[in-house]
């Protein structure tokens, strides 16, 4: 059955998720918000920690709060976000930096434990901090960069990446799912097959962690990063967070050796000693506002449980389809359900003129040069009526009547 | 003359900045907060400003916020940071990730401009995070690390580090003002002595910026580092800041080349080609919310005025030290006030022991292993009441009548 716009009410009738919608800040002026894959809406319960935060711990306790609770926030959350939304039991997961710093310390570590090898695989259609990383850290390492240039659609497949793996390969970088077309990667499928060349994987889980479930653990994952303002709604520039398999804990060094990665913070040790926990992969002073918003949006995902949240987000992006495809609009995003994430992207010639009169229209989606129009599906914030509308100001907007 | 306890309340009222501290949030339960040299008090206006933020700029304006404002926040930030604190024309100060990652970031950058030359020197008294990162630079880069071992009051005089420069010289890094002992260094004149050795030099400005004028442009420093916690009264992880003088710009090379240190941000390139501007020293996307409350904290010593801060805090210190005398304590922090920074640190056998009764007490020093009490004093919120309230009962404490 083919749904179309009039199906939205009762779609949102049916979703066991409807409800969370309401635990977000939602008075904007818009008719539709599809860009929660670039910045997730602000929760009603980060809003009122923060504020509490501010006034009552930073405020009022100061430097006692430190050794009170804050020390301990970025294992504290790294284990409940590893927990509820990456498959990753504790101790191997910690809240630090920016997604690009961390993939930075996670390229280092990687090729650290494959010292005798010499390539660096990494996807040509990768975003581009990940791709810009690679060369940075290839060049201080002496390494060569061995460019996959799959096509953007079926993206990174076995056949693609077996072609590039040998004897050579130390570390491949992956994206879980594609920043542009959505595609979503066989995580499971590609880690063995770099582990059956002997190298060893790095995951940026950017556009799929609080989305997608991802068994990290149960798929031997090496390393994963990822950022957490997407679809774990932390807000713009909140810390993201690091994964390191226990098995390579006592051997991944990190270069940014900063006193929060050592053994012991509060000793002003004469000289440097990696901690032997997940704490080395921390680098200077956590963001601790920052922090805590990252454990609302994680209990946020926890309470309405990622198998829900994977759910909606495939009703979502099917319904998406069906309106795209009854519109005639051309979609880059794979139509099989597993091979997607939670963004469907329109090809458009004109992309930025559309995207410009969606804007005017109240419905903000995200363009992507050159001709890329996507349309982020966040489930516990999009509504199917908020999705339709968006929808039929888009056909309106990209095929007009003439 | 000297002063006693009993002068506290005319010292405050012949104080012309007595009125900031009605600025910030003061609550708590304490007698005395002598650590806003760790963690500085959180001013009225951050938190009206943070709440605001969160609720109308990233509840109400979501992905549009980051064209509106957020994107060029780091670089107009650092810019009045650089004027207010830094004695830093526009252009060459950014407000990114922690104190360490910038760290890292600069020794690499300064290290570069130098190829030629195979040592780092640094001090052996310099805060850990400072000393670990210098021994991850070297090791990475092959240079060898040349220890200065100064005394801790005197701390790194001209003296000190000529015998320690020469023709291997690449870089040298130092603090401004010592974090046990407080001293002050002459950062014009040991410029100039790495100028003259052909090296170049990166001062870490935690300890001085916000209470101490600093002429960065004036003293022809080429690279500088510094966080907001402390006298910017940021909060807890706030975003530190990295300052690069124009003429390196160009060939200011930093490895954490993520998407926000590239020429185009949006351009989604296919290779990396570095920001000719001080953005190149950027990595991930900006921590938003902390990156807003240094501009607030900024605003507060504009508002005030360098000059007028550092002349409190040498009456501040002046006053400390008269006590502490009079108490018959030992003191470590030098007694010229051009010699000394914002903190005067006592020696004591059980320093441990007198900072917990402290504590008890209602006083919070900052205990520093193994044997330093420091009494950290911030001109806009310390009041000479609150520093006699803290040094009567340090000495009642420290010397007990028996």
């Amino acid at each position: 059955m083919t749904h179309t716009y009039e199906d939205a009410p009762a779609l949102d009738v049916a979703d066991p998720l409807a409800a969370f919608r309401d635990r977000f800040v939602i008075d904007d002026d818009l008719v539709a918000y599809l860009d929660g894959n670039s910045l997730g809406r602000l929760p009603e319960a980060t809003l009122e920690r923060l504020t509490a935060f501010v006034r009552e711990e930073w405020g009022g306790r100061l430097i006692r709060g430190w050794a009170e609770s804050w020390v301990d926030l970025p294992v504290a959350v790294g284990d409940q976000l590893g927990a509820a939304l990456l498959g990753a039991a504790a101790g191997q997961t910690v809240v630090a930096d920016s997604t690009s710093v961390n993939i930075y310390k996670l390229l280092h570590a990687a090729a650290g434990l494959r010292a005798d090898r010499d390539e660096i695989v990494v996807d040509a259609t990768n975003f581009p901090t990940d791709r810009y990383l690679v060369e940075s850290v290839a060049a201080a390492r002496g390494l060569t960069v061995r460019w996959l240039e799959p096509d953007l659609v079926e993206n990174v497949t076995a056949d693609v990446l077996s072609a590039a793996l040998g004897e050579r390969t130390a570390v491949v970088l992956l994206s879980h799912v594609d920043y542009r077309s959505g595609t979503l990667l066989d995580l499971p499928g590609l880690t063995a097959a770099v582990h059956a060349a002997g190298a060893v994987v790095v995951w940026d889980l950017c556009h799929s962690a609080g989305v997608v479930p991802i068994g990290l653990d149960a798929a031997d994952v090496d390393f994963a990063v990822g950022c957490t303002y997407k679809y774990v709604n932390a807000g713009p520039g909140a810390p993201a967070y690091v994964y390191v398999a226990a098995r390579h804990l006592a051997a991944a060094a990190q270069p940014v050796a900063g006193w929060w990665s050592a053994a012991d913070l509060f000793a002003m040790a004469d000289t440097y000693e990696a901690s032997p926990t997940i704490r080395r992969m921390l680098s200077g002073t956590p963001a601790v506002p920052g922090v805590i918003a990252v454990q609302e949006g994680v209990r946020l995902v926890a309470e309405a449980g990622i198998d829900a949240i994977r759910a909606k987000s495939e009703a979502l992006t099917a319904y998406a389809i069906e309106l795209l495809d009854a519109a005639g609009l051309e979609i880059v995003t794979p139509r099989e359900p597993a091979l997607r994430g939670s963004h469907v992207t329109v090809r458009h010639p004109d992309a930025r003129g559309v995207t410009a009169q969606l804007v005017e229209r109240g419905v903000v989606p995200d363009f992507r040069e050159p001709d890329l129009i996507r349309l982020g599906l966040s489930p516990l914030t999009t509504s199917f009526a908020e999705l339709a509308a968006a929808t039929r100001i888009l056909a309106e907007v990209a095929s007009p009547i003439g």
